[in-house]
Formats: C-alpha cells, sequence, structure tokens
C-alpha cells in the first residue's frame, strides 16, 4: 500500500470510507421514500463509484453523455439513462450502444422535431429507441412545463411511432442549487415531484402509458417531504459532496469524499503567499461555493492525514498549474515547508473530478487501489 | 475528409491556417526582437501543434509538468524547460525522463530548500539536474525578487553543489493579462526584461555563469519594445488565442483558431433560451474575457461554417453538460433548430482544450486530422 507522501502531486484522492457511507446514506433514505435510486455517474464517471453506489448490483443508472452510457454498457449495465437532451446526430451511436450490449439505453428529449427524426431514423434502421420526456419543474433551463400542450403533443409523437417507446418523464430541480437553506428546498422539491407526477398524470388521463415517473438532483431527494407518484430519484453529488454542497448545508464537512493531493513548491514570502502544484486545471475555476461560504476561493487546505483544515487556509488564486494561498501568519511557512503536501476540498467535485484520469482511492491514509474515470465525450 | 456536421458533439475544433499563422507571426517576431522562442506547450500539449509551432524543428520548447515533459522527451525533444517550480518529491520522475529519453531537462524552483534536496538526490543517484532560478518581475505570484539576497545564496548553493547545474533565470511577466490595453503591457515588459537580466548581471557579477535568460508571456513578448540582455521567449496562447485575449486587443477575432462544436439540443422558449450541448466540461467555467468584454459569457456563438460570430449570442450559464444562451429574437429559433451546430469561441483557450483529449483540426471547413493532446499529470 503506497502512502499519500510517495504520490506525486496534484492526485484526486477519494475516501473510501466516507464514499461508503454516503452512498448507503442515499440507498437508506430512498428506501424510505419508496422510490427506485437510479444513481446519476455524471460526478464519479467510474465502474468502481457505481459498484460502491449500487451495493454491487449492476441496477439502473444515469449518465450525462453517450460516452458515459457506452462505458457502463460494455460493463454490464443492462438500463441506462442518458439524461441530457438527445440531438439526431446522435442517434447512431445511441442505436450502435444498444446493438454492442443489449441494454435498454433510455433518451430524454422535450422536442418534437427529435421525435420525428428519432422515429425516422428508429424506421431506416429497424431498431427500437426508448425515451423520457423532460419536464420544467422551475429551472427553466430545459424540459415542458408540465401544463403545456407541448406534453401532450410530444406523447401523442411518440405512441403513434410504432418504434418509439415513450418510457416515462423526467423532471430535475437543479435550482434546489441556488437555496440557501435546506428548508428552502422542500417547495422546490414539492414543485419538481408535482411537475413530474403531473405531466405523467396527463399523459395518463390522454390514454397513454407513463411507467417512469423520475426526478432528482441530490438536494430535492433529501429534502422532498414524500415522493408519492414518483418511481425513481436520480442523485450524484452525495457520493462525494463538495464545498459547495456543504455551504448549502447538505452536508457535514467529514461527508466529503474527494479531495486533490498538492504540494507546496514555493513560498512567496515578500507576497505572502504558498504556492501549490493544483491551479486551475487540478483545481477548476468553479467557485460556486463562495456565494454562501465566502472563504471557500477555489478550496480549503486541509491537513493530509487528519482532513483537518488547515486554519482559514484557502487556495485564493489559480493559473493554468499554481494555487496561490495567503497567509494570514508567517509561522506557516514553518508548518507547510516547500516540498510538504495539503490536501484540497474543492468547490465543486463534477467539474474538479473531470481534470483527472484516475482516483487514488485512500483508506487509513494509505492507496488502496486506483480506479478509472471515463472523461470526454 | 469528414464533414463538420458529421461529427458528435461536443469536439474541440483546431483551424489549420490560423494556427500556422499566429505560429508564423511569432516565429517572425522572436527573430526581430533576437531572441529564441521557446514556446510553451501548456496551452497546446500537442507534438503536432508543436511542430507547427517551431516549423518542423524538435527545437527547445516550454512544458508546466513533468508529463507534458515526459511525452515531448519520448517524442524526440531534447530541451525542454518545465517552467513550474519543482519539488524534491518530482525529482525521481524528472531523473527517469532524463535518463530513458537523454534530453537535457531544465527544472525551476526559487527555494533554497529544493536546491539542497536536489544536490542531495543527484548526488546519490550520480545524475546532473539542470536549473534556472525564478525570478518575480512584478506578478508576485513565485520568484526571487531580481535585487533579493536569495538569488545570490541559491546560485551559491547551486554552483556548490557539483552535480546541479545553474543554467539560467527566467521569470514570467504574468500580470500582462491584467492589463487592460496593449499599450498598458509595454512597461510590464520592460520590469520583466530588466528582473531578468538584472537577476543575471547580478548572478554573473557574483563569479557565476547565467547562460540563459528567459523571459515570457505572449502580451510582454508582443509589446516589448526590445529585448536586450534576454536570451529566449516563453509564449503559449499566441498559438490559439482566445476571447480573454482578444478582450485585452492583443489579437483579432479572426486568429481565434480554437473553437467548440456543439449542438442545440433543447429550445425552452417559455425561458427565451437555446440549450446546446457544452457547457461546464466543454467549455470550462473561465470567464476571465468578461471583464473587458462583459458580453464573452462563457464563449460567443458563431456559425460553424463562416465562424461570423451570431449576433450577439453568447453562452450565458453553463451546468455540466447543458450551456444555455438567452436569445434576444424569437427568430433565432428558426435559424437554429434543435440539432443544428453552433461553434463557440471559448474565454480561455488553455482552460477549455484540457476537457478534450484530441482536437479535430478544421481546413476548409472539413476535418483533416485528429490530433491527441497530453492532459493530466
Amino acid at each position: 500500500m503506497e502512502k499519500l507522501d510517495g504520490l506525486e502531486t496534484p492526485r484526486l484522492l477519494l475516501d473510501a470510507d466516507r464514499l461508503a457511507r454516503n452512498c448507503a446514506a442515499m440507498r437508506e433514505r430512498c428506501g424510505a421514500l419508496g422510490v427506485r435510486l437510479r444513481p446519476h455517474l455524471k460526478t464519479a464517471k467510474s465502474l468502481e463509484v457505481a459498484r460502491v453506489a449500487l451495493a454491487g448490483e449492476t441496477a439502473a443508472i444515469t449518465v450525462s453523455t453517450l460516452h458515459e452510457a457506452e462505458y457502463f454498457a460494455r460493463n454490464g449495465y443492462r438500463d441506462i439513462l442518458c439524461a441530457s437532451g438527445i440531438v439526431p446526430g446522435k442517434l447512431a451511436h445511441a442505436a450502435r450502444i444498444q446493438r454492442e450490449s443489449g441494454c435498454d439505453l433510455i433518451l430524454v428529449t422535450d422536442a418534437l422535431a427529435v421525435v420525428e427524426a428519432a422515429a425516422q431514423f428508429a424506421q431506416q434502421n429497424g431498431i427500437t429507441l426508448s425515451f423520457l420526456i423532460e419536464i420544467d419543474c422551475g429551472e427553466h433551463r430545459s424540459g415542458q412545463l408540465p401544463d403545456a400542450p407541448e406534453v401532450i403533443a410530444i406523447a401523442r409523437a411518440f405512441h403513434a411511432a410504432p418504434q418509439l417507446r415513450l418510457r416515462g418523464v423526467m423532471a430535475h430541480a437543479g435550482h434546489s442549487y441556488g437555496a440557501d437553506e435546506p428548508s428552502a428546498v422542500v417547495p422546490i422539491a414539492t414543485a419538481e415531484r408535482d411537475a413530474a407526477v403531473g405531466a405523467a398524470t396527463r399523459i395518463r388521463a390522454a390514454g397513454m402509458a407513463c411507467e417512469i415517473v423520475s426526478i432528482g438532483s441530490t438536494p430535492t431527494v433529501l429534502m422532498a417531504d414524500h415522493l408519492a407518484g414518483v418511481t425513481e430519484a436520480r442523485a450524484g453529488i452525495y457520493m462525494f459532496w463538495d464545498l459547495a454542497q456543504l455551504s448549502r448545508k447538505v452536508c457535514r464537512a467529514e461527508d466529503l469524499a474527494v479531495s486533490v493531493l498538492t504540494s507546496v513548491i514555493g513560498h512567496t514570502r515578500h507576497a505572502n503567499t504558498l504556492i501549490l502544484d493544483a491551479g486551475a486545471l487540478a483545481l477548476s475555476k468553479d467557485i460556486g461555493a463562495n456565494r454562501l461560504m465566502p472563504d471557500a476561493g477555489y478550496g480549503w487546505l486541509c491537513d493530509p492525514r487528519t482532513m483537518q483544515r488547515l486554519g482559514a487556509l484557502a487556495v485564493n488564486t489559480v493559473h493554468q498549474e499554481h494555487g496561490t494561498v495567503l497567509v494570514d501568519d508567517v509561522r506557516w511557512f514553518d508548518r507547510l515547508p516547500v516540498g510538504s503536501q495539503v490536501r484540497i476540498l474543492p468547490n465543486h467535485a463534477c467539474i474538479t473530478c473531470a481534470g483527472y484520469g484516475a482516483y487514488d482511492v485512500v483508506r487509513d491514509g494509505a492507496i488502496v487501489a486506483r480506479w478509472e474515470r471515463v472523461n470526454g465525450w
């Protein structure tokens, strides 16, 4: 087992015990709500993390790209929801994933034009394609409003196409991330549930089946008072958590499972700064946690062994490969000599992790595994 | 030759003609200044781009990580400056790169502790390591001030170590990126030159050699009135340019060589938005261009063939895989139907490109090559 101080920095560390605990908690939560957990793998992009999330089963999952879908399909997953709107130019790839793996790949759209193109494509190629209709539950990013006539028009277009299967509806309350307090998430969770269930009810009332009613964002799944009428919940960031979620008080500091191991590469004493080898590429330029936690910077500095925060130190500025840390006391230069390591808790795990090809998995201060990620498109 | 509309989005496009023109212009500029161009490959991270930058020669280059150094060393480059401060924990990797490739790898530090550790490491391993001392020319990110006693103390420590070679000094005027006008770069370029030349003069006056006097940032190399005393210039972003550089007026819109090809995946008419499949991972969360060009957003939308900007459209919001574009006229929904493609000019090419494993190289509207990038660490 390799020790942390033998690693060449920057490296992406994943705490195995925290990951396992976070995943167990979400499975328990969805069990209590009576919905299937369809974990979103866009954050982790890892087969091994998916196994932990699903307690070893290759059950239903969510992904954000066809590249991820293909990776999981090749590795035995048979029920995959690709939750970003599909376009006609990607249908051939979707069909290839289905054909090569035999998986049930569920696509998403809110556009009649896509249904028409998919109907033609499926007929020409003699295949079946499955879809959910995306419903806007208040974020206004994408989706049809739950009571819009387009919902029924799109559902009818699916039913008119013999080789398309309308499986259901999905809503995503991304605006739950804008809530300042967990209590402010409760009405957003209600709106997400009502939008999805409402659209499903309309589709059924029009005489069509609507088997899947899918909702999800980590905060809304945690804060919903009930999920009656919902069949499944999608969530992803709960596996890792991050400073942005901590700033929203939906997790605790000791839940944060992902960190960046970095080295002090210089002391710029005349500027009162420590320089790290973790900059914009190693941490990302996401500073989302700063809205509610203005001292988050580009990430908190922690002791590499205890994971306790080092005073109030944060990465204050980033360049491509440099992170700059303002120090409030010159004694930090003695405590963190050039060559020493620190761990950074990132703002937004989804974005930070994307800079790395793999996780170094940590347990009891040692590296116990290396888990690959499936990045890109 | 594949056409753009046959590509599955998002994809990173590199315009071959613009790249060649940009590279030729910088070679000419450095020739006029009488300094060697040591192109910085941290932006491009590509062997093929390096070949264009150096007009086919495998001459001296700059990189930002040992991972990049290893990639270029394995591919024939023999004079590589790794321009981020090294730490003792990376010396074994640096030594391995030298041993396996036979390249002259030049490391950088501003810390006496690193010199001492490197001296011990080199002696124990029977190898020679080459270094530049980093000089702070006003950015105050890293480096010793040019007149600090530490410069001479570090130089003496190098000279006292029989297996270390002090090759020279380097300065980087990263604060030139903060200048609002090209004219404001001129005094920064003067300060960069004076810092590097001044430190070299002090080292020589103390009886030690200082062969290399290295400066660079694209804006200062372009705007310096002369570079007397400097031996080489490092620059990287000039190969691609981006909106941040355009906002500083150090390039023209028609010089921007890198763009992201993306598809319209939805029309959210009730929110007056187009949704793209290029979000935070495909574009990055860098919004540096907005300080001087508030309409830059996360990138300008351009016609995929003509590269003309589409009205005033920009990516206004990003989520992981979604980009949201506010439209000022509903006719955009007709002009950009779901499934159509646009090209995004990014804020900061160094960061945007890092999301991709390769460039699709474009000439005359068709893909003529695919060039791999060396990402990560």
